[in-house]
């Protein structure tokens, strides 16, 4: 641990930078809005058969999002990736008819690169969501989604990640002329602006001295959930996992132990009943259990934005989650923004 | 931790279980191929479009597993259902040409069951992978595929887990018309009795007193990763996590450390120079890092089976581990038969 005894937590890039999602998202929905409508239309006269998406860290768990999004409501099988497959193995798969969503901040890992090329080449339709428009994966793909969240200099990703849960959202809802998605959008930037001020330093205060941690979601809240665990990691040495809420019950119970803690995220739709009662049979084994979902039971409940749609709910839970988890970083005695062994870009081949 | 003085790590049922394992798939390989080779045939002239996993817990991993064989050899995309789509959310997918596999020991997980439903009715072609013939799932399903691994007594799986992998290898060599793969699954009996007496103490030793340690893979090597780490949670109260060689640079590098322990998992293909390259970084940081690879160098290096075909060998590894987690688990305090807080079948719905 390094001693950071003169950091305040408010003079980080991280918390700078996740501070500044309200404005990045609120032009972001604006800018994008004539682009999307119109990939949501070409998208409609394609009707892809299934959705491939590559993506790598925070970036893959935003993809997970995306999963949960096109699975429900555009109803497509959504596979990810394994860019070994095409960057390491070499092998061919037919993709003909499929959409493939590559998302990264850079553009510029290499096997993200090479897995999205040796995706167009086997037939399928590249839509890239990307922060740097000038970058290798926005060159090659047929659609490029810019995230419009500004240079992020931050080694741990933060304002991209809310962007690409927001373009995610807007690219689906005009895909499936969801209105009732859209208008809920119109609200995201003023939410997100509420839910960062929502005061999580319970959860800090908690989570001082840990050093192992789940963190658990499903169904649309299952991506922020990994998002989470690794920013954990990175930014506090404090060894998070993330679970659905379904697969803890499969084995990962077995070290949840009385005063184990755990962070659990419900948002407000079919999903919540199944949460509850895993936070009802955590607490009874007491662990200690930490929730963030307007009226979840049973644990030490964090503040939450109340009244939002469910399919918002999770971006709001991740934006007083950036707070909190920069907060315990330098509590922690780490530096957020200088996590050990990282590099920005990370090139795996 | 419970005291277990007097146990001997050969008196559990894991041991018993996973040591039957060689008996087991020889027996399985020689029953099935006479229906396998006519499902390769039957799935020649469908020729599905993509294939979707379903599966919790160990056989996930065994899905894990599939998929890279799959995607490798078959050239099919392959995606793991979110069984809260269908049986949570309620969302229709569409599903006509696909080929989906149900993986499950019992064939009883109402929401597997549930979720194979949805995708029968969606116009997919159902094939389960199970060890009760007896179960909803097999019920259900277009055609069977019986593990034959006998009654699983011991709450942690092992038998199943190695015999839904190779039941995976003889399905996929009939598919694809792989006469080398199916000669080298002739071996695979003889080389996991081989693999079962090799010693790992060393990692047993090792990791006595840990409280988190990572598991990597990748490729066809990142299911058995996923496994082990399982295991270890399950087993010996463990946080073992388990990360793929390209994602663990992402992010959770971060907490690898002096002395931070991690099993790296290596076959020798096409993934092998990766994987080296991040067993000397490992080393270079000064990790305690334990390896399973023919000629992978750099960490205290665990005994393995040499020269066996490469989709073989996380087969391979996993058989040596199993001995080892027994090991480990009953020297930690633990009995491997009776982990805190889980039961055989899990009902999630």
């Amino acid at each position: 641990m390094i001693a950071q005894t003169d950091l305040r937590p408010e003079d980080t890039l991280m918390h700078k930078e996740a501070g500044d999602a309200s404005k990045i998202v609120a032009n972001q929905l604006a800018q994008n809005a004539t682009l999307l409508k119109g990939l949501g239309r070409e998208l409609r006269l394609l009707k892809p058969a299934a959705v491939v998406t590559c993506a790598r860290g925070s970036s893959d768990h935003a993809a997970t999002f995306a999963k949960y999004v096109i699975e429900t409501k555009a109803g497509l099988l959504v596979s990810s990736a394994a860019p070994s497959v095409s960057s390491v193995y070499a092998a061919r798969q037919m993709l003909e008819g499929t959409l493939f969503i590559g998302i990264s901040q850079s553009g510029a890992s290499p096997d993200l690169v090479r897995t999205a090329e040796a995706a167009k080449a086997a037939g399928a339709f590249i839509v890239a969501l990307v922060n740097v428009e000038e970058s290798p994966l926005a060159k090659m793909a047929d659609v490029v989604v810019p995230l419009r969240a500004g240079p992020e200099k931050s080694v741990a990703a933060t304002k991209t990640y809310i962007a690409t849960l927001s373009a995610v959202l807007q690219l689906v809802a005009h895909w499936t002329e969801d209105s009732e998605l859209l208008g809920a959008l119109e609200a995201l930037p003023e939410l997100l602006a509420a839910a960062w001020y929502c005061d999580w330093s319970a959860a800090a205060s908690a989570l001082l001295e840990a050093r192992n941690f789940f963190v658990v979601g499903r169904g649309l809240g299952f991506g922020v959930a990994q998002e989470a665990a690794l920013k954990f990691k990175e930014t506090s040495g404090l060894h998070a996992e993330a679970y659905s809420a379904a697969e803890v019950k499969h084995g990962p119970m077995a070290i949840v132990n009385e005063g184990f803690p755990v962070l659990v995220f419900s948002q407000k739709d079919e999903t919540r009943a199944g949460i509850q009662e895993l936070v009802t049979d955590f607490a009874g084994r007491r662990a200690q259990v930490l929730t963030a979902g307007d009226k979840l039971t049973g644990g030490t409940e964090l503040p939450v934005v109340a009244g939002a749609h469910p399919m918002l709910e999770p971006l709001l839970f991740i934006q007083s989650f950036y707070r909190m988890a920069n907060q315990l970083s330098v509590a922690r005695g780490y530096h957020p923004d200088q996590p050990p062994h990282l590099n920005k870009v990370t090139e795996t081949v």
